[in-house]
């Protein structure tokens, strides 16, 4: 069975013919002066946000950091919901790892309380700190393999006795014997297109999540060559939701989520 | 300068003659059936232990998804304030790890909204995601190393090209180009004491949050000996809390506690 996550994914690109994720990283002190004093700022300028694009979106990523560093909670989970009525997937970019005992507070924070569809999480801790979230077999489980930051490679692309590079240990476990459910999706930020086609060579059709087009600068020709075989889920975050940062920032974010999607469908190969 | 967070653990740990930190894993389910259906029962679950264990604590340890899992984020801030009240140094246990720019809402949500005087973080994703926590000079940033729990191994343990394994590499960085603030402490199990040994050796006197003692079941003897030479902050969650689970709750877990302080002394060298 594909998990509902990813079928629901596949199912809204075919039909919006996109591949593009949008990333709601919504920062308080980014949101136009207008909106800044109502009593719901953040969900104000999501469903702004989500109204203008929706079309032009296979799924979105709310951060949870940007709403929990405000005690926004509340807004959160009503951005969520908004999602849902739309009957839009929601991976929710949480990158937790922890204890088992702990893992499963978190994984009910995210499936439950949230509702989430997919959540990110760290593999830094091991098998068991994944598996409470795994559990959830019809839920996507989003793990970071190779990530978009600069300080990626630091832990990431250390090189093992064996020759392989942490990375690849990740993709290689994470298509293997952590994969029972079949619901993992890898990671694989755009910043480094060899190494998302050596994550794609590992583990044949997995899912992919690919931050680090837009603000981060990655190349989307190079990383649809390099990703293709597997699904791709695209995210932007900052490029298209901070387009800009007048009252014009929904009509402005469509126009950016419009030509993130033209770029990515010019090198389109099926 | 000593960073404030461990100096005032020091200070404790001299007051109180006890390395113990008691950590705050409150599960619902688990709390006494008789305050279940309290209006904030995972706070007064936590101010009766509090009040049966201050004077046997060096620090207490808040660990935030056991909150979040149930929208009691306004029972932590609770808690935490009220541990300020006693003048008790607060480490939150998120373990967070992302890009910069998330980071820095994940920083603001453990230090200025909680108003935690320490953090557990994830170095998985390098430098750049841990910056932001260690920009705030003045708190603890206890850096996830060698974790007690079994899949611990897992990434930590591989072994690179150069014959160190990562969790080495980790407490390297971390005793060498990440600590220009003196700030970072690192989380190293009490379930594998040789490694512990070893990330002493790589790491001088730096602080070590040490979890793993109590219900995982390390031995305090063998991490006492391998940890000397820098403060060990010794964590039990949930042998102390969960001591018993009747009504009787706060007077089991100060027991539980003056068995661990005393367990501990008994091994203490200086």
């Amino acid at each position: 069975m594909t998990t509902p996550f990813f079928a629901a994914v596949a199912a809204r690109q075919a039909q919006t013919n996109s591949l593009l994720c949008i990333g709601l990283d919504t920062d308080i002190q980014k949101v136009p002066a207008c909106m800044q004093h109502m009593a719901a700022p953040l969900l104000a300028f999501n469903k702004a946000i989500i109204d203008a694009t929706a079309d032009l979106a296979c799924c979105y990523k709310p951060q949870i950091a940007h709403y929990a560093s405000q005690g926004a909670e509340a807004q959160l989970e009503a951005t969520i919901a908004y999602l849902h009525e739309l009957q839009m997937p929601v991976l929710l970019d949480a990158k937790r790892g922890d204890i088992g005992s702990t893992a499963e507070h978190y994984a009910r924070e995210a499936f439950e309380r949230y509702g989430a569809d997919a959540v990110t999480i760290n593999p830094y801790m091991g098998q068991d700190s994944l598996q409470p979230y795994l559990d959830y077999q019809d839920k996507g489980v989003i793990i970071l393999c190779r990530t978009s930051n600069p300080g990626g490679a630091d832990i990431q692309n250390l090189v093992l006795e064996n020759g392989q590079r942490v990375y690849e240990h990740v993709a290689e476990q994470a298509a293997g014997a952590w994969n029972t459910y079949g619901n993992i999706g890898l990671v694989t930020g755009a910043t480094q297109p060899a190494e998302l086609a050596r994550i794609r060579e590992i583990t044949g059709d997995m899912p992919f999540l690919v931050p680090g087009v837009g603000a981060q600068g990655g190349d989307v020709g190079a990383l649809m060559a390099a990703g293709q075989g597997g699904m791709l889920i695209i995210n932007s975050s900052r490029a298209i939701i901070y387009a800009s940062k007048d009252d014009d920032f929904a009509s402005a974010a469509r126009q950016a989520a419009m030509r993130t999607v033209a770029e990515i469908n010019r090198y389109k190969t099926r």
